[in-house]
């Protein structure tokens, strides 16, 4: 076991509940905090305190992991009169791992370093079975030495934490994630309906597609559900969306073209559109076929 | 070793020669023609004969595989008066493992049909490495009792042979994998340009993108060559352009729309305009930093 | 009036028969020849004779339009040997003004130049109410004297006849307009779905887009009709389907890339993969709309 | 004439120089404020009043107008301690003729609402020759009553003014306007590249395509200049970058899908990126170019 430590855990969802039960379960000393109580009665179950604000769960805590949904709820957590900032012990570090634009988490980072905090950005990706089975990808950014502090910590929530540069490089790099991830979504769908047109056997097409340089991840995970259209969640399109938002106005401040990216957003925001904002991504199939059937 | 087949072999190119190399090694007799004589020389010097004609190369073999650049090379291999249907033996089994339009491997199946030969289409993936190593992905279109057949043949020459329906099947699939393939490519070339612009250290920031659900076999083969800007091929800009006119024909002739592989076939087309034909596709990566940066 | 000439029209269609009649009414001796009889009962009543077949048609005729649906039927309708070429009248001047491949324009020309004919391209746009009222716009390729010597009849059909270059240039023409009328038409939808969903009023807002720099022709005669959802055609999505693929291949032959192009073309294909290939090709809304709005 | 009205005018850039100048002309008494002084004095010297402060120009006019480059600088000029809400004079007219948010061209009018100030937004569309000539288009969102109120003022400064709807509804039109026309300018070019790689004679091809359903006021505007490769703006690309993210975040939040938009948008900012920020949008030709042509 790695050295026990005294942490907080803001944002105790789908993700972050599973999260924090993992690092009580390797023996740390974890205070919870969400904004509704039912969570945190679990995580008390579980072993952990439950922590009546966000003042109360950083006393006394070494380490604060926040997990919320979006770029305004990491200011508010971190940055508010009655947030992280204001309440935490003097040098804590202090680590976001939920996904938010690149810019905020260097606005946070710069803002906590001024307070004497040492920070990191550490975005997950791997979804909810990777958070409740430890086997997230951890992509970080901040000080090397932090990131080597840290590093135990993220071993026990999942297999790969990298460190890949300065603050807001971990959610430069979880923005190149969704950008990938959607489009090669796409592109699987794209090819799976022309396959089903042509009367191919799509189950040996994507098993010898996926064995050559048309094979990913998508392919392993998704292929079969995406076959079956089972679109159940998994990672939902109306965060993907969201995602995508960050990672075109990321790649526009930076002077970046992402025509491939770009499009495939416009496609991912009209399943939301349609009302499709709860089902798994894999769901971009819907679009390929809406633009290529008869109507019924 | 598998039963020893007679074998004709048509067309002896960076693909050709070392599948028939590896067919000659595996104890077949292999007669090879070429339309310049050097490969089949080299082919001679490995054990096989040298034909001096398709009449003369396809002479008491029970087997022909042709393996010729494009659609019209395929029907004037087979289809011609001096072509493999005139001369070969009576029921022969037929193999054309080029990658050229469904609609055409179907019209050159129901010709050799008609004339009682058995025919598979059966492209392959996996490039010059893959034809010399005998680990070609092999997609088979076709009767399955001839794919059965033929089964033994493909193992010699790659490690996964999949039968995925009629005549054009193997086409189609084929097809599917070059979409796939480019898209991925242009999606990892703009997450790289995406990542450098913002400082990012891409060697780490690659490495835990192919470990999440971003992961593909294009990152793992593609991805350091393309922060390099190793560009040698490989895979040929001017062929993948042949592959994608090919897809964007055929989804269409499907009624499939297929809008992302449509504009990353743009792209393809574009380096080759540019001059970049004899490039590995990975030189998508130009067209992102192109519309990215500012002019030297 | 202009001289007048015997003309052979070949192909009596939503389009030919209107030219056709109209030919006849500027003074015309006009022989027409269809597949089907009904059209040549109707040209005749006008005045026109009625021909049994091609070669019938063309005899005695100084000048041979066709007006066909596709490049293959051009190739029929002039180079069978019961086609115009066999058994047109010596140094006969030959226009065709369907729309079809640049490349297959110039072959036929060239095919025509041979046997000593003297051949124009010439497309036109305008659509049917631009045939009846004789206010096509007509591109013409070939021989700058040729064009001078057919532009009397030229100016029968249409209003803005125009010398654009050598054989195929008419055609080549044609295509950029039909490149450009499909994209603008998606821009306007685009536009549309934009401003309702933000409670715009509509009549308002495109009157004052159409006086400023996003003013077009496509806002002039089709926004009202696409404000009201009324999508009888008009021009074809089948039609215009038909001719994306023209120009998406004569750009590829070209080495030029078409992004926007591109992608609106899969757009069109999509509606025509729907079932609505009989709408207009204003009915590209409809793509914006499944895009954009929730299930019913 | 119409009724003389007193008139603070803030912004006296490239714009709102000659439209504050056409208001003198007009007989209005106009004081004008700017950030830098030498606009004021050449105001001054066309019988403007030269203001030191926004609260200097706003004392005892009627009427406010605003006319700068962004949204922050609309919310700074109206918000601000030393802004035109906290000076001007109780019920004044207020009129941003700024392009910029629609929602926040909604959120301070309903703050301008607030204090009693009759507010409306009031883009324009016709470039800075527009603005000199009195010929603008300008779309308008408020309340009608108001509206009526300052039609006369409008009709001094263009020639179309139209109401289209409440409070933002004339910065959305402005959005959609900015989407038209960056499409139509990138299908103008891919249009001509095409019509170059022909040998077709483009001044007859663009003439005949004006003169069709291709027609457009950019085809009229900027086709010669597109042939002659002359960019000087006009309206220059990084403000038509800074559009095409105000439409794209306005289209995402209102659900609707507008590939050819997004796409055309990532083709303004690779312009903006390689440096050419500074000429007028019609160089989107450069990249069409730079994706066809063999490097020098």
């Amino acid at each position: 076991m790695t050295q026990a430590r005294s942490i907080a855990f803001i944002g105790l969802g789908i993700m972050g509940l599973p999260m924090a039960t993992n690092l009580v379960r390797a023996g740390h000393r974890v205070s919870g905090y969400n904004l509704t109580p039912e969570p945190i009665q679990k995580l008390a179950a579980e072993g952990g305190r439950a922590a009546t604000s966000i003042a109360d769960a950083v006393r006394g805590a070494d380490t604060v992991i926040t997990m919320v949904p979006d770029s305004p709820d990491v200011e508010a957590a971190l940055l508010a009169e009655d947030g992280v900032y204001a309440h935490a012990e003097p040098g804590a570090l202090v680590i976001d791992m939920s996904t938010i634009r690149p810019d905020v988490a260097r606005a946070v980072a710069a803002a906590g370093h001024e307070k004497g905090f040492r920070v990191l950005d550490a975005p997950v990706s791997g979804g909810e079975a990777g958070a409740i089975e430890a086997k997230l990808s951890i992509m970080v950014g901040g000080d090397p030495e932090v990131f080597a502090e840290a590093e135990p910590l993220f071993r026990v929530l999942g297999t790969t934490p990298v460190h890949v540069g300065p603050s807001g490089a971990g959610q430069t790099v979880k923005a190149a994630n969704q950008l990938i991830v959607a489009g090669n979504i796409q592109l699987v769908a794209e090819a799976l309906v022309f396959l089903e047109a042509h009367g191919v056997d799509t189950e040996a097409g994507l098993k010898v597609l996926n064995g050559g340089l048309a094979g990913s991840t998508v392919l392993t995970r998704k292929g079969d559900a995406m076959r079956a259209r089972g679109f159940e969640p998994g990672f939902r399109i109306a965060l993907h969306d969201k995602d995508m938002k960050i990672v075109t106005t990321a790649a526009r401040e930076a002077g970046v073209a992402i025509p491939l990216g770009a499009l495939v957003a416009q496609f991912v925001g009209a399943l939301k559109a349609q009302g499709h904002g709860g089902l798994d991504h894999s769901a971009l199939l819907k679009i390929v076929e809406q633009l290529s059937t008869k109507e019924g």
